[in-house]
C-alpha cells in the first residue's frame, strides 16, 4: 500500500523540484569543469589531470520551517526524497523575537527537524525592524536571515512552504494596490538569487499539507498571527477569501492561482517589449522623442516612462500608477502642463518634442 | 450657488463623454464631405455646389435606463447637458418581462424619461432566453434590443449607467474565471459597433449616482435582482466585495477599477503582438514552426496558439487556459505526446517539427 494521497502529493511536488535543482546543479558543475582551469592553462603536455575527476558533493537543500503545517509537511517530503536521490537536506527556523518564548519555540522545531534526520538544522534569531509595516520588516528579516544561512552553509536552494492559498492571498493584496498586472502575478516558483528561493507547494492546497501532517503524525504550530485580524492577510484568509468563495464558489483560489502565473508571463512580456522600446524611441542624444513615445501601444508606453523615471532615480516602490499617468498625459494630452514632479525628486518635463526625466 | 457636487460630478461625466460624441460625430461628417460624391462627379466646371453646405442634423444620443439609481441620474444628466450642446437626447428602456407588472415598470420610466424633455423615448420589450444562465441571456436580449434601437433612431451613442462600483463586480467575476488578464479587464469606456456604447460613469461611484437622484428628486427603482443572492453578482455586490473592503481597505474598488484599465491595455498590446507573431512564426507553407513558436515568450505563444485554435474553428468562449497550456506543453515539454482535442472537435499536434492545428 502506498502512502496516503496527500502525503503522496508532497513528495511528488517536492521530488519535482529536487529534480529541478539536482539538473541545475550538474548543469552548473558541467559548465565549471568545462571551462578552463587557471591552475592548469600553464602546464605543459606532460602534466596530466587527475584520472578521476573531482567529483562535486551532492548539493545542499535547505527547507525554511516555521514549525507550522505547511513548512511541517515540506520539511517532511524533503527528507523522505533526499534519501532516494543524491541531494543533502538541511533545516533552518527563523526566530523573529516578536512573542515571548519564541526562542523555545525555535529550539523545538530544530529538533523536530533533527529527527527528520535533516543535516545541518539551525536555528536563526533575527531582529525585526519597522520599515514598510510589521508583516514587511518581518518578512525582510526573515529573507535576510535565510540568505545569509543559505550562503553559510553553500546551499544550492532553500525551499518554502507556501502553498496555493497563500498564491491566492497574494494576488488579492496585490489586486488592491491597484497597480497593474505585475502586482498580479503572486509568487515565482523560483525566485531570489540565482532562483535560490523554491515553492513547491505553489499548486498544492492548505489543505493537502495540514491533512499530510496529520497522517504523518507531525505536531505542528499555528503562528497566532496567522489568525490575528490586526493582520491585513489573516483577515483577508479568515474573512476575504472565505467571503469571496461565497460568492463565486469554490474555485476561486485557484482561479487566483492560475492569474497570478499567467499575469507573471504577461508582465515578463511586456517588460521584454518596454526594455526594446527603450532604445527605439530615444533620439541621438538619448533622450526620449515624444513623437516616437507616443505612436508605442499605452502599456508599453507607460512601462518605457517608468523605467526613464526609475532610471533618473525615482524609487520603484513610491511610484505608483498615478504617476505614470500623469507623466503619460505629457504625450497623450499635452496642453502646455508643467513639470511633473515625481518621488525622489525627479521631474519629467516636455521641451520641446523631448521628455526630459530628471533628478532636480 | 451652483448645483450640488454629486449632479455636478454626473453632469461632468457626461459632458465629456457627450464632447467625444460631438468630435467623432463632426469628423465622420467632415471625411463624408471631403469623399467625393458621386453625384457631383461627372458635373462640369459649370455646376456649382450649393452655397450653403447641407448641415447634418444633430446628433441623437440614447440613454439606456432600467429606471434604477445609476441610469437615473445618468438620464437626467444627459437631459441637461444635451441643451448646452448641439445634441439630441432619448431614452430607452428595456421591458425583460422577467417579474409581474414589468410592462407597468417601462411606462413609468417611460414617462420619467419624457418628464425630462428626452426624446425620442420607447420602452422596448424583450424575450430572455437560458442561454449561458440567466444573468447573461437578459444581457444578450437587452443589448440586441438596444442595437435595434440605436439603428432605428440612427443613434450616434447609447450611454449606460455602469459605475466603478459595477466594474470592480466585472473584475472580480473576470478573476473567478483565472482566464487571463483579458478577463481582468472589465467594461471598456467605449464598446459594441463603432464605439457606440458609452459608459461615462465608469469612474463614478455608485453612492455619487444615489445622491444625485436624491438631491435632484428623482424617483428610483430598486430592481429585486439586485440584492437577489440566486444571483452571482448580487452575492457578490452584498457580501463579496464588503467582506475583500473590510480585509483590505475601503480602496478596493478604486484599485479594482484601475486593474481593469491597466489589464485592457495590457492584454491590447499583446494581442498586437500575437498578431505579428503569428505571421512571423508560419513557414512558407503557413504552417506553424515548432521552433520558433519556442523561441517566442510564454504570453506571446499562448495567444499565438489561441489565435490559431480559434481560426481553426475552436469557439473562443470555450477555449480555457489549460486547453492552451496543454496545445503549449507540445511546443514546451515534447515527449511525443497524442493529439490534443480542443473544443469544437479541432485537435492540435505536433508533426515532424510543425504545430498542426484544424478540425477533424
Amino acid at each position: 500500500m502506498g502512502p496516503h494521497p496527500a502525503v503522496a502529493a508532497i513528495r511528488l511536488a517536492v521530488r519535482r523540484v529536487l529534480h529541478d535543482v539536482l539538473n541545475e546543479f550538474a548543469e552548473r558543475t558541467e559548465r565549471t569543469e568545462r571551462a578552463p582551469r587557471p591552475e592548469l592553462a600553464d602546464a605543459g603536455p606532460g602534466r596530466r589531470r587527475p584520472t578521476l575527476p573531482e567529483r562535486p558533493d551532492a548539493p545542499l537543500v535547505l527547507v525554511a520551517c516555521s514549525g507550522g503545517a505547511d513548512s511541517m509537511a515540506l520539511a517532511s517530503a524533503l527528507a523522505f526524497e533526499a534519501r532516494k536521490l543524491a541531494v543533502r537536506a538541511g533545516g533552518i527556523t527563523v526566530d523573529h523575537n516578536l512573542q515571548d518564548g519564541s526562542d523555545v519555540r525555535a529550539a523545538e522545531v530544530v529538533a523536530r527537524l533533527a529527527a527528520m534526520d535533516l543535516d545541518p538544522v539551525e536555528a536563526v534569531s533575527v531582529h525585526v525592524g519597522r520599515d514598510g509595516g510589521p508583516e514587511a520588516a518581518a518578512r525582510d528579516a526573515r529573507y535576510a536571515a535565510l540568505d545569509a544561512a543559505a550562503e553559510r552553509h553553500g546551499a544550492a536552494a532553500v525551499l518554502l512552504g507556501h502553498t496555493r492559498d497563500d498564491q491566492a492571498e497574494t494576488v488579492l493584496l496585490g489586486l488592491a494596490r491597484g497597480s497593474g498586472i505585475r502586482s498580479l502575478s503572486g509568487m515565482a516558483a523560483a525566485s531570489g538569487p540565482a532562483g535560490r528561493y523554491r515553492r513547491p507547494f505553489l499548486q498544492l492546497d492548505r489543505q493537502t499539507a495540514r491533512k499530510a501532517c496529520l497522517v504523518q503524525s507531525l505536531p505542528v504550530w499555528d503562528d497566532p498571527h496567522n489568525v490575528d485580524p490586526a493582520y491585513t492577510r489573516s483577515r483577508l484568509r479568515h474573512e476575504g477569501l472565505p467571503a469571496l468563495e461565497k460568492a463565486l464558489g469554490k474555485g476561486v483560489v485557484e482561479a487566483l492561482a492560475r492569474t497570478a502565473q499567467l499575469s507573471r508571463d504577461d508582465a515578463d512580456a511586456l517588460d521584454t517589449w518596454a526594455a526594446e522600446a527603450d532604445t527605439a524611441v530615444r533620439d541621438d542624444a538619448g533622450q526620449l522623442d515624444c513623437a516616437k513615445l507616443y505612436a508605442l501601444p499605452p502599456a508599453v508606453r507607460r512601462r518605457v516612462l517608468r523605467r526613464a523615471a526609475v532610471e533618473a532615480g525615482a524609487p520603484a516602490g513610491s511610484l505608483f500608477a498615478r504617476h505614470i499617468e500623469e507623466v503619460d498625459r505629457l504625450i497623450t494630452g499635452w496642453r502646455g502642463q508643467q513639470a511633473i514632479n515625481l518621488p525622489g525628486r525627479v521631474e519629467a518635463r516636455r521641451q520641446g518634442g523631448r521628455l526630459v526625466i530628471r533628478q532636480s
